[in-house]
Parts: structure tokens; sequence; C-alpha cells
């Protein structure tokens, strides 16, 4: 079959707050061929990856997204780790290109399974998806005592494992960032999972990191996350030496195969953290899963957004046995939790499942999608290249 | 002063072509403060920088570029560094971001010199900026013939030192890349600095690489540039092992220090190239250019649209006496021609010089950017966002 239309939608929150929640607006991707219709997610930035699916050629190796991937043959895998390398190859100056083709590799997944009648992770080669144990994600909320409040809570829905991150953390003193730390501790107990989520805010100074590491430690916190940077490998490294039982964890910026194997191989990472739609999508994700579990370091999916989304994370670790956990966004906004029409609820042991249905096994609220849909149009030189297309 | 205005300008060739060819069109930034104006250049896609620079906030740490931009105190040359800290952060999960910076970097550098009355290199902490020997840059022609044409008429013309990439290089056999080789050799003369740019195109490639080593070798090339792309450090890394005389360049693909950081700690590289269009500007690009020469890599600069572009790349590495050789474009489409009102000539010796005006030296032409300019228009929910300003 051929490859007929990519489109994509951006949808938004009425009102987008300044604080560290992705799931305030949303790039849906529709790939349709064969009669079939692919979904898709891209992370972040919804507008920009918009531009870069339509703009005008630069030169040769500077394309428009959507010129490599429209009319392209799709009859299996294959096709879609090849369109992939012609993306790269013919949008190799287009910085956003990786976040773009995410959306659509994903898609093209789920076409693909819809197609065949086969879940995702079947077509990676994984005989068997086991459950994994959901952390629940949220922000550090302005006060310890709330905080407290926030992680008691979580653990009263049956969550053993929690992650903090950005808010107030690693904005002002070492001695706030404790008291952080020690609420969440004290509303989690002394049994769970605490993950510490620091949004590179010390950017790639150790100093700053190394501060920190004594709570962690005191609060036995299973990891902490993204002290720096993705690029800042070395100061990774210097860390990780002295970081002792919180084990660090990183990657999600990481728009490559060759980004994140650096990660893996020199920044001496516990757990790699992958955004299927940021890095390419499902057929990188895969490649860095299959890499990591090589060199002992356990995957993790970055998610923060959709059912969608947190499906097509899950695809490629999930035969991955012994990397047990995922991120599991439990406090998205409302167009996260009404887009999907399909959610992977948590079992009566707490466990989330990769859906056996064909494809994704997520399908989009149409109504909702319309709802929250942002009419966009881009024009240049008189043409308009992109309009919000019909649902 | 404060930031007042930040201000992009699309310019295209009326007919864009399938080529390797970066001077078809262009980004250019304009910047106000204090009563001075600066300028600078991203490299490629044009609409995605804009769009990068208005789009809608889709979390705190992923705002369009502007916010982190307009308003700013600019005073020393360290507002411009924490400026570019602020976009990083500001805008983290906004992959295009570090290309955009890159043009308000550098209209920020020009507009510091003006204010200061002195050229850029000197705010830098350079004291003497040496000339660099221009090596000529252009793609390899359909034919060995002529390459070889091309190589004599360049020659004739005082160019010692010549690319060739692109083109049909490396896209079929290693006999026709043999071919076009020596051709290119042979039409330089046996005393010029040859160069070979491969332009990525066997990604990660290392064996079909090693099949091209002989030929450059019996023709005395200077490097090959970028077998791989910039993320593929460790095929880099083995293809060093095996070049010989042949040295490896690479880089242009960095969009941040750390990136080349890596290349030039991993990679066996013996030249790094930088385009200060795309790394975030002339701030990251001397950090780059620093580290090199303390790992004694050469730096060269990439290059291949402007003269303000050429300006601009040049600064950062004025200062070292060793790094001689520059790419100088020779072939660009009348836009980049015509664009820049100052070049950078090449003197009796045919060295290129850096200018030793404030600033950059070197200003756009705006009746030519009125000429070149492509109206261009985006809306979001009914917002208009972004509108070809005035020139």
């Amino acid at each position: 079959m051929k490859i007929e239309s990519v489109e994509f939608f951006y949808l938004s929150m009425p009102e987008v707050l300044d604080i560290g929640d992705g799931s305030q607006d949303a790039l849906l991707v529709r790939v349709r061929a064969g009669g079939v219709t692919g979904w898709g997610e891209c992370e972040a930035a919804p507008l920009v990856s918009i531009a870069s699916l339509v703009c005008p050629m630069s030169h040769s190796a500077c394309k428009p997204v959507i010129a490599s991937v429209l009319g392209q043959t799709l009859d299996g895998p294959e096709d879609i780790a090849r369109i992939g390398r012609t993306v790269r190859d013919n949008s190799l100056d287009l910085l956003q290109a990786d976040h773009t083709l995410a959306g659509i590799d994903i898609a093209l997944w789920d076409l693909m399974g819809k197609k065949k009648g086969v879940p995702v992770f079947d077509l990676l080669g994984t005989k068997k998806a086991y459950p994994k144990t959901p952390y629940a994600s949220l922000l550090f909320a302005d006060t310890p005592e709330q905080t407290r409040v926030a992680a008691q809570a979580l653990r009263a829905k049956g969550y053993t494992a929690i992650k903090f991150g950005w808010g107030p953390y690693g904005r002002t003193t070492a001695k706030a960032d404790a008291d952080q730390v020690h609420a969440a501790r004290e509303g989690l107990g002394a049994d769970g999972h605490l993950l510490v989520d620091a949004g590179t805010v010390w950017v790639d100074d150790v100093a700053k990191a190394r501060q920190r590491l004594a709570a962690l430690q005191e609060c036995g916190a299973m990891w902490l996350e993204e002290p720096f940077v993705s690029g800042a490998i070395d100061a990774y490294a210097q860390l990780s030496k002295e970081s002792g039982t919180v084990k660090l964890a990183g990657g999600e910026g990481c728009h490559n195969f060759h980004m994140a194997k650096h990660m893996i191989d020199h920044a001496g990472l516990g757990f790699v953290q992958i955004d299927t739609g940021r890095i390419g999508g499902i057929t990188d994700a895969k490649l860095v899963a299959d890499y990591a579990a090589k060199r002992g370091v356990t995957y993790v999916n970055h998610t923060f957004t959709t059912h969608l989304a947190l499906s097509a994370s899950l695809q490629p670790f999930a035969g991955l046995e012994d990397h047990r956990i995922c991120e599991y966004p439990v406090e998205a906004k409302p167009l996260a939790e009404e887009l999907s029409r399909d959610r992977l609820e948590r079992d009566a042991s707490g466990l989330v499942h990769v859906p056996e249905k064909p494809g994704l096994g997520v399908e989009p609220d149409l109504a909702a999608m319309r709802k929250y849909l942002v009419d966009t149009e881009i024009k240049v030189g008189g043409k308009i290249l992109y309009r919000t297309p019909q649902i």
C-alpha cells in the first residue's frame, strides 16, 4: 500500500499555564494508507513541528518532512525504518525533524499493526508483553506539606512508586529541596519507590547537584532524574561516581538513537528514559531499549501526556521483563484525559498492561479532538502551506 | 539598554533547486536595542525557525524563543551568554530552538560591537585577528570532467585550497567517487589543498566509507568531511584509526557546545567544523574553538551562505593563528551574493581578513532584502503570531 495522507492536528487547553506540565497541548498525527488509519503523537511545540512538516525546501538536505513520507510504499516494518532513514537524509539540516518524524513513525506502527491485526509490540518481534509497575508522575508542590499530602493521596490510590519533579526543586536552596524530598518520602511511606526529577535545573553544574545527594540518599530515592541537560554527559558521569545508592536517570532529550547510545555508554546512567514522541518514534526507541538491555541499563519510558503516547512509549520495552517500572501520568489536563477513548488502566495488582489490540490499541476520541482543536494556518509567498485539516 | 525588537526575515531565491546548495534561502535576524541595530543569520529552514520564535507556549520548558529575548537587559557580553542560557532553559523541549537562538546570538554580538565601537572578536577577548586561507567550497559536478574543469577554474582564480562535496559523491560506486577525486586533484594541481565532503552520505556505515580511503590517500586529500552524521561518533572513531594521512572533519550538525565537545573528545577528528548559524551562535562557537585548540583539534568554520554569516563564523577562531583555513563560499546564489553590502574579499595574497569594523562589519543591503523577501504569515487560534515585518 501507499501512504495517502499525513495530517497534523494541534490541540490545546484554552489556557496554557507556565508550569512544567506537558499535557497542556498535543500534536496528533493521522496517517492513512490502504484504507487503514494510524494515529501518532509528537511531543511538545505543535506549531514548530507543523512548520517542519510543510516548510518550503531550503536545499536537497533540508526538505519538509512530508516530502519523504507521502506516497511512500508501506507494506511491512522495514518500510517504516526506511521512511525514517529517508526523512533524516532529506531533512538533515532541519533540526525539528526528529520530533516531527516521531509522531509519524508512531502512526505508521499503529497503522501497520491494524492492517496486520496484531499489536505493535508483536511487529517489533516481542513474543510476550510484560506488565509494568506504573510510577505516578507529578510535579513537586509549592510547599513540602502540599507535596506530602499529594504523595499520601497517591499512595491511598494504590501507587507504590511516585515521582516528583520540577516545580521549586533545585531552584532555591539544598535545604528547601531536602525538605521537599523528606516530605515526599513521608507521604509515600517507607516501602514505596521514590523518584526525583530535577528537570535539568543544574544544566551541567555538578557541584549544585552534589549538594542534593545526601537528602536523596537519606530518603532512599531510587533515582535522581535529569540533574543536567542530555548533552552534559561528562557531568552525568562525574555525579554517577558519587551518587551511591541513588542511580541517575536521564535521556528524554535524546532525539536520535546515537544520542541515547552515548548516554548509555558514557553517562553512568542507571536508567535511560526515552520519549517515543521525541526520539523519532517507536523505531529508534526500540533500538535504544535493546541496546540498554545489552549494556545493563534499565529502560524506562518518558510520558507526560495522553494514553495514546503512553501505549506508544511502552511498546519498545514491553518484552523486557526486568525493566519493570513505567512512567504513568496521573495529573494530566482534561485535554490529555479526554483525548483517548481507550485507557491503559491499572489492573487489580496495580500493574499496567500494553494493549493486546491491533496497533497501539488506543483510538483518539474525535469529539474531544474537535473540542480542543486549535485553528492554525501557515501562508508563505501567498500560498497556504498548512491549514488545520477536517477531523 | 533593553532589547526592543527581534525580527526575522525569510528570504529566498524564486526557485529553490533540489541540490546541496545552502545559499538558496536565508533567514535574517534584526535586533534593536539602545538605538543600535544588530544583524544575524540562522542556517536553513527559515519557516521552522520563525515558528519556534513565535509559537504558543506548550509548558514552562517549551516557550517561544522570543519570550526569553525581548525586553532583556543588554549591557555587555555576559548578557548575551545569559540570554542564551535563558532561551535554552525556557525552550528546553523545543528542538529547533538552538538554530533559532543562533541567529539572535549573532545579531546580539553585532549590536554589542557596534554599541562599543569594536569588532566582535575584540569583545570575545581576541587580541589579534589572524587572516585565514580560504578554501573554495563547491559541489561535485555531475561528471569527473566537469569537476576537473571547475577545480582548474578556481585554481586560476588564485584558490590554493578547494573543497568538493555532495552531488554524486558516495551515492554510487567507490570507483565513480575515486574518478571524481582524481579529477579534482588534477584540476587543482599537485600542490593545492584538496578537501572532500561526503555530506553524511554513509550515515554510520564504516565499511562504505572505508572503500573510499585509498583514492583519498592517493590524491593526498587533506580531509574527508562528514562521512557520517554528527551523532555517529563511534563510526568516526573507527574510521579515524584507518584513515592515515587523510584526517576526518565533521561537526556542522552540532547544535550545542556539548555535542561538539563529544565529537572532539571521542570521534578522532582532525578538524571540527562549526556553523555559528546552527550551534546557538558565536557564544557556543567560541567555546568550541577554545576547547578544540586545547585538545589539538583544528577549528574550521562551516559557511555556505552570505558574507554576514561568513563574518560571524570567523569571529570565534580569529585569534587562533595555527587554525589557518576557512570555508569560503564561491558559488553562492545571487540572493547570498547581493545580500551583503560589505564583502570579505581576498587580499593580494589570497587571504581573508575578519573585518576590523565595529560589530561584524557586514551590513545587509536592504534593497536586496526586499527583492528576495518572502511574505509569510502564521495564524494560530485566530491570532496572527507572525507576519513578515517591514524592512
